[in-house]
């Protein structure tokens, strides 16, 4: 049968989950993977180990894909450009991942658009963020490299312009902005194809520890359906607007309006699936893994909604202990509903290693067991 | 970590999907396949190409895996001794799993067990098959090989005993059995772990077309709890008995009891996941396949009820287009809630190319969709 070839650059646990939601569809899968030894490359068939950064080895892997895809945002625009001149669609294209390269770029889109986003200024040094702070940001400021960051790193928050000599020492561009007194964060996830077909998941709360996704509830617990449409809205006009192939996360901060009701200001966006979409594996109809594989085929959209009343992701990170199979045959005992997605990677502390999943009626004991089970692998419970 | 190798001999769709279920339980995965071109092979990482009837090949297969389990019956039985005198762990072990495979076997250990059967006896020409019919079977009688058949394979429905030469030319041994007049079929499935634990998913209907399973309904439709309860235990007690690890399907005949209520006779059993069992993919807390994985590494096993009211499973056979791409986007389309499962094989006439599943409150609207989208794909519907 003729069915396409779906080309993923990067081979972390992203990958690893695509490849396992593009078997039931019959869908082949390639794989760009730094080493053997990561996550998707354990359990891909077909598997190119080279450097996504240089442009050979991205030209080589795309022969025979039918579409490049990618786990990561950090292959360079100019080799997607290049890949696009060859005649290889790349999804998303080059022209709207940038946006999830390049913070000052979306942050300069959204404006355009109109989209709600936290005050921000591109700076050059020290006395910028002074000028940034005075002009109504107020300190702290949170600083962030344009590109490159990710799950805290490459952010700063600094309490006075004395301390954000930091950020300006690798001489990459560097963006402010205010440190929102935001209640909670929330991801509105939506998948768009090429011709347009786009669906919107449930929205969701995300609770970040030490700027690390550590829980994700769906759908966020006393969301206002007109919020949660707003949001779902907002989601989908940035998919649309930015040309955005797959899925698209918009993270977002729930703030009080001027008139003490909830509204959204945009944080992050990422152009792939995402950490706060895991919980669509087993809560909803269809996965983000599996709407991001047709989505960049562009194959009809499957249902987005969820399948429970309530889901919850926990994220496992790594503890102080290498080996968590004790832990994880104790986590199989203890709660058989329990849904548990292992990366394959060596612990290190703070490492994602794999989440969890549970899903019910009831919301307090859907959270307990998804936070049991994940602090139990990590070591953080004991009993 | 030190997560365990599940080494699986076959490479068809059932370690296609098996594979499929261990990705999130981070267990690592090794096929023993005839082809590169298999189903499962299209789709794992560590493929070994070699034919499981050479024991020097399933040695080396061993070796680095701490488990041995299998895509289908065929190997050996005097090989799976040797790999467990090599001290592999074989599951299910070869003393279990010849009742899979011969079904002389099989039905003297269930006539001891005092397990509802047929009536049957092994035949060694047309003459014993006229006797069998005489004494109380009656004409037509099935005739099956012991070993090697499937799918209607090796299988033959006569009407006396001058149509009964064919089954004795291959010079084995052929069971005669009574042809039932089953009112329909069902399946009890269980999964039991080396340690005992064992779990029951829901008895199903399954509807054979032309020797073939045609379509399933998951939980069996009008069956009476009463039923229900007895074949389920049935089935754990053949488990327990047999000395099963991993997966059991049970296949049953309802018929008429003495004073009209229906009752079960145990037509097969396989031991393995089963194609009666598909549904619990999409329809179960923990499908099939995760549950005969954990089973066979003795991990606890996870929660075998249904996520829906009704879940309908309906193979996808090949038809006379060789390429289904075209309708499978139909179907896509047509039913974003449409759960397609593939198997990546060529599309040859009648041959099981891949599976459907459907869900939700409504048990007719559940199996058109199932049906609509087997028969648009086989290229049966048009429209």
């Amino acid at each position: 049968m003729t069915f396409p070839v779906v080309g993923m650059v990067g081979g972390g646990q992203l990958a690893r989950m695509t490849h396992e939601a593009g078997i039931p569809l019959g869908i082949k899968f390639k794989l760009l993977s730094d080493t053997p030894q990561d996550s998707a490359a354990q359990v891909v068939s077909d598997v190119v180990i080279g450097d996504y950064r240089d442009l050979d080895t991205l030209r080589s892997f795309a022969r025979g894909c039918d579409v490049i895809t990618f786990d990561h945002e950090h292959v360079p625009t100019e080799h997607l450009k290049a890949l696009e001149a060859d005649g290889i669609p790349v999804r998303p294209g080059p022209d709207a991942l940038v946006h999830a390269q390049d913070k000052g770029v979306m942050r300069a889109r959204l404006d355009a658009l109109g989209v709600p986003c936290p005050r921000h200024r591109l700076v050059s040094d020290p006395a910028d963020v002074e000028a940034f702070a005075n002009e109504g940001a107020g300190f702290p400021v949170i600083l962030k490299t344009v590109r490159g960051g990710y799950d805290g790193k490459g952010v700063w928050v600094v309490r006075s312009s004395k301390e954000a000599a930091e950020p300006f020492r690798a001489g990459v561009p560097v963006l402010a902005e205010e440190k929102v007194p935001f209640t909670r964060e929330l991801a509105a996830n939506v998948v768009r194809s090429p011709h347009g077909q786009a669906v919107a998941y449930p929205v969701v709360e995300s609770i970040q520890v030490d700027g690390v996704c550590d829980t994700v509830i769906a759908p966020a617990p006393g969301l206002s359906a007109d919020l949660a449409a707003h949001a779902q809205e907002m989601a989908l006009r940035i998919a649309a607007e930015l040309g955005v192939v797959g899925h698209l996360a918009v993270e977002l901060f729930e703030v009080p309006g001027p008139d003490g009701t909830p509204q959204v200001l945009v944080n992050e966006l990422a152009m792939r699936p995402h950490n706060s979409g895991h919980w669509t594996q087993d809560g909803a109809i269809t996965s983000q893994f599996a709407n991001h594989v047709r989505a960049v085929l562009d194959l009809p959209l499957g249902d987005p909604r969820p399948r429970a009343p309530w889901t919850v992701m926990a994220n496992v990170l790594g503890g102080d202990f290498p080996d968590m199979y004790s832990a994880y045959l104790h986590c199989l005992a203890r709660d058989p509903q329990l849904k548990i997605h292992m990366y394959g990677k060596d612990v290190k502390p703070g490492r994602k290693v794999g989440h969890v999943n549970t899903y019910g009626d009831d919301l307090a004991d859907v959270r307990e067991r998804a936070a049991h089970a994940a602090g139990y692998l990590r070591g953080t419970i004991t009993e």
